[in-house]
């Protein structure tokens, strides 16, 4: 019985993520909102549980074509991981009275939780439909993880980076040092902050291709990102979705490896309606509109 | 405050799964066995999601070293999937009204689909306990999905085989394909019942290198299973979730590779007490303890 | 104007190769015959021009679902490459007023020379649809180099293996010892017969994987061939071809690349008629009957 | 009996294939135009053909050391795809009648036709001769999954540049993906131009590592293409067709498979007569002359 | 002035490193024997070192085309790490008083620690004349990580193989989990072996390619191997060191990968004069002789 | 018997080494000169053996955090092979009297060679601890090799810089062909400079991603690269360490592969003490000291 149905297309309860506000500014744009001001929107661990919900969902939301991202308040996009819970709960692996436990058990249990919490941060990257990161304030660790995962990145004049772990006694593994070298081809700059966790401007980032954009404020870099978002979903999602995965792909591999799974992907997605509606419409000087993903 | 604890320590409720016994027959060692023998053991949608939470659960469970894997009933480990059952709620991609849906928006929600299949039955390769699977009957299919996925196997001289997928017009999706070059060099015996769908017995499996022993009856297999099992179980748990983590890492990769894996691997693993103890009873000529994992 | 059309479909003209018959034995089966019986069907450069034309002609031709392969005659699949030939052509690398030309440029010459060589043998490998060897008689050198290319293979028992290569003093370069570890798990056996030349015995591939069967005489062997194809003919193209390219693809690659990959390729392929009718067919009792590919 | 000759040698017919200008205005130095103005240079079918065939032609050409590739007339590179011919023949794999055609099958016979497509294109980054691609006017689409293949890129400031194919339906499948995160370091912008389609400057393009060199019009653009060609042309083309053939191969793969390939080519083409040419240049203060290749 | 030397041309000084007998039995075969029957051939920090010295010499000798690897007295090949001793020298990351040191610190020089080991045994797989190991007595631990170095394998009927490091409490990690799975195609016994330490017959390793003959007494063993690397010694060094090396390669790239390289590296080794030295003594049926190497 | 113990941590022996001062400016910071002034610091083999082996002591000096790169005399960083010296001593693969040795043996020798020498360039990239190069003047060929090995690079305005091997008939084997994709985003400029031998600047080289910083003298450029050393030296060497491993190891590798090494390389090293010691010095706001590593 019955055509095949996705899943995800019969969820109506609300996006509701303690610290993070979802909303949907515009016909298939959500904007994630990371929403912990007080605490300059530093990561405990329900939130990146959160957030690698909310973009898991996201992906295959089929109201959803393209997502921004931002801080809650004036004053950061996120400081990062907040340090003084986690040295509580002993998710930075130091514990006061942890010398009785066995070194390797230790070290499984820290990698479970080194993997889900990576998982969680890699949703973002992961998630289908691309996403646009626009950051202002402060920007540190965790919140270079994070915005590395996004596909396009725009900031606040106003926001300052760092990669802070080296800071904290450790190398960052949420993934910004797996990631720096495939979204900057500077490579020198790119060691330089890793290694220094010196701070640096929008200005630098921009120049390293870090960002594609810097706006004078905070409110221009949300605007700037959510005018990307509506371009996009403007776009076929179909090609969207193919684009940003295909990228992605090609991004990690040999160029024939890149371009043997694109002939694959494309084989059955070029079938799409999208392309004769998109042609339709070119012809007709009018906008196209295309069914659901 | 205090100690890093490993969540799933904590867990306590029961193993309690539709269609699937859990049980503990051996200290550290659990018995997960396919449940639906009126049906040949045949697997319907809420079973791959429930073996996936099995396997998932087990990798962490610290009172768990090895896990058995068997088919109840005296007719079939698995006869695969419930072609009926997939065929009507649209799972095989085929659906008698679907014609009005659009190739690509199909394309992609399949892929969702079957990529969750897969992470289900890849549950239990990346359980980090070694898992053996004891097989009798029919095993078709997906029985050869999730046999492939375990680290060794033994099976019932009256267990009859096969990679049944080309007989109902589809390339095998949820891993066999991609699993049996890894678990045979025997080639052109894999390529043949892969492009055939013949059936094949315990004898050209074991020739193959695709089991470890036959055994005559489905008793004596499971038996031999459990043996298995309690001899892994007996050994220090570090020194046994390296081992499969390792085997499996560098299989799939260069020499080199594996070689560099391992060193950061066993720099800290290679630090646990269970070395000590270990050497200690080899010593004294007695049975070693280890702590939980 | 209109659906899209496979350009291959429309070709009429007959398989005529020199040093090769083409034949139709059966529906859906094409048989290719290495024919220069009184040379020992030992290669020189039209053949191996030829080989690479059929076997990519092959691939789309709609009509084609298995490939046998043989050799003419009661003496040889094929003694490999004619060395006479060879050495006064320059193929070899070996030239005696040679010495005046530049080694670099010499060297590129070659390296065009040996990648044009080994893409026509390589096209065996690359034909979408399934090939057979079955081999009988002086099976030496480029006969190993063409028999591991094919799907499966099927021996004569009066079948003499060797990899030549060692004792004309070069390394095999058209592909053997690239495709050696991945069609035999035998590493010491491997390296033994690659590294000595020594002549092998059909039973000694057998128990290395290297075959399927062997049979009495060539006859036998090359029914063998025929039957497999048959069966394999008789199946969904769809499946079929998708059963072997996924193999081949994931035998090469991690597990984790081999299952994104074949989620991709299965995600349009899946929704193929040929479920619908094979599913039908199984319910029938009857056999399918599958479009042209 | 002689030394060995490569086949391309002989070749003496002149360049002409339908839409294309070859011609040579310097020594060693081939300039190919791509020459349909009156359509925009906007590719059918043929065109994609011939650009393979003559790129694959001139990478053996002795006479051959650098390309030029270059847009007739004064409005295009090229438009890239001619969209409208292209809708007409199916190749968007939009067809109003194909709804009777099998899915599977209509994508396999979709992949052939992109893998063709594809390897039309690559046969610009396989040619063994540097390429450079000089750009003025609209580049679109197919007109950056070519220049992407070349291996300098020198525009006039009045090109305008678009990875047009989300805006008819489709991800790009003929390399644009693949290379953009190969030839450029800034991600974000990649992204931006990848998913939105918008059209972007050349002085965008040259600061993310897009281009070499922005001239004020085509005639400039066209003559400084033609600089660096002559300059390439000067070298040794060992040296030359090495180097282009180790950053690919390198940009591609780890560092130490760049290294170890890296010696294992240079062990023989060092040997050659053009380094000890080079150094008595060197001390001689002349010019060097090279042997063809 | 002059010709290109390799420097290992003109060391004279013989073989004499503590622990280890090196002859040269026969023309071009080298004899490496590990000497210390006392401990069972068990090896302490200078053996691996010395081993590891050894075959990096080997590798490049002129005198030297196949080496055979045995070990001295009548109960063992080696039984492996000298336990004991490297518990006292904390070699296994265990001491008593290692508690005040930093996990991290030592940590990195256990990793140092276990690279250098590692590469030593290594050394084995990267000599480039090959190396036949022949076995009898205890073959364990560190036992099955040189042997599976070794490009051939034969064993005495008394051999008793087995992993043992599982019993002490650690996962191997010089090598034996990286190469088993690229040695044996029956990953079942593999696993099994790994995991439980059981011992395995020279039977058993025999059945899943682990090794080419089994013969009844040690002395045989040795014979064999012996006249293995004497038939290895009588071929072309040229033809012989290349087919070691494009075996090793393809073994752990994809296929593509391996054509490539292959193609690369016979571009100039095809050149050699051993192939004209060959052509002619086979047409004139003697034996060739080959320049050292 | 007692507590595992670093080899490198007894050596007290001073750092001298032909042709290179090595001192030590600061604390934990080791400056490595390249002295031989007079002939523009040109390389000859003992320079680069020397190199090699004063980065391999380096690594793994517990004195040293990070390292500082230079070249001696007011005019040349270096520049890069002394060619007069190697066409004399047969290393670039020319030599007169060579005709009469046998190519591929010929070419084993330089791929020895080749091998030897990439790997003393290598080292400094292997270095556990960051390394800064400072250039000026004349930094040319096997310069470039060197500095693309650094982590972090600066340079004078008055450096010339140049990838000098095609203009001596060579493709560059050392290196920096191999890097210099990996270092840079901007492919066109890479290629062109490997293409064409040109000089560039150092506003070149900063724009392209090469450099960090541009100073105006030697002196100026010396001192920011102490300073960044003197910074990177005052971090936990823990952490230092582990983000040059983890940065190096995912440049080379899909995203998932470095996430997982990153995963089970922190496992251990975050339960290092230098988190606690960081953060208690946060809090406090005061330097943090490290124990040494």
């Amino acid at each position: 019985m019955g055509s095949f149905k996705d899943p995800s297309k019969s969820s109506k309860e609300p996006y509701s993520y303690e610290y993070f506000n979802v909303t949907f500014p515009s016909e298939y744009v959500a904007h994630v909102e990371i929403n912990r001001p007080e605490k300059l929107n530093a990561f405990i661990e329900v939130m990146w549980l959160n957030l690698g919900a909310i973009f898991t969902r996201l992906s295959h939301d089929p109201n959803v074509r393209a997502v921004l991202l931002t801080g809650a308040g004036p004053r950061a996009f996120t400081a990062g991981l907040d340090v003084q819970a986690a040295s509580q709960s002993g998710v930075l692996g130091d514990s006061s009275d942890g010398s009785e436990q066995d070194i390797a058990r230790k070290s499984l249990y820290i990698k479970r939780h080194i993997e889900e919490f990576q998982a969680c941060v890699t949703a973002i990257e992961k998630c289908e439909k691309p996403v646009v990161a626009a950051m202002h304030g402060h920007t540190y660790g965790l919140g270079l993880d994070i915005a590395l995962c996004a596909d396009m990145r725009v900031a606040a004049a106003t926001t300052s980076f760092s990669i802070k772990e080296v800071d904290i006694g450790i190398a960052a593994d949420i993934g910004v040092l797996t990631r720096l070298p495939k979204v900057t081809g500077h490579a020198s700059f790119a060691k330089e902050i890793a290694l220094t966790a010196r701070m640096f401007t929008p200005a630098e980032a921009l120049n390293a291709g870090l960002l594609s954009y810097v706006l004078p404020t905070k409110d221009e870099a949300v605007a700037k990102g959510l005018e990307l978002c509506k371009l996009v979903a403007s776009k076929s999602p179909v090609a969207v979705v193919g684009t940003k995965e295909l990228v992605n792909y090609s991004r990690d591999r040999p160029t024939e490896e890149g371009l043997k799974y694109t002939s694959v992907w494309n084989m059955g997605m070029i079938q799409t309606e999208d392309v004769k509606r998109a042609l339709m419409s070119g012809l007709q000087k009018r906008k196209p509109t295309f069914e659901k993903l």
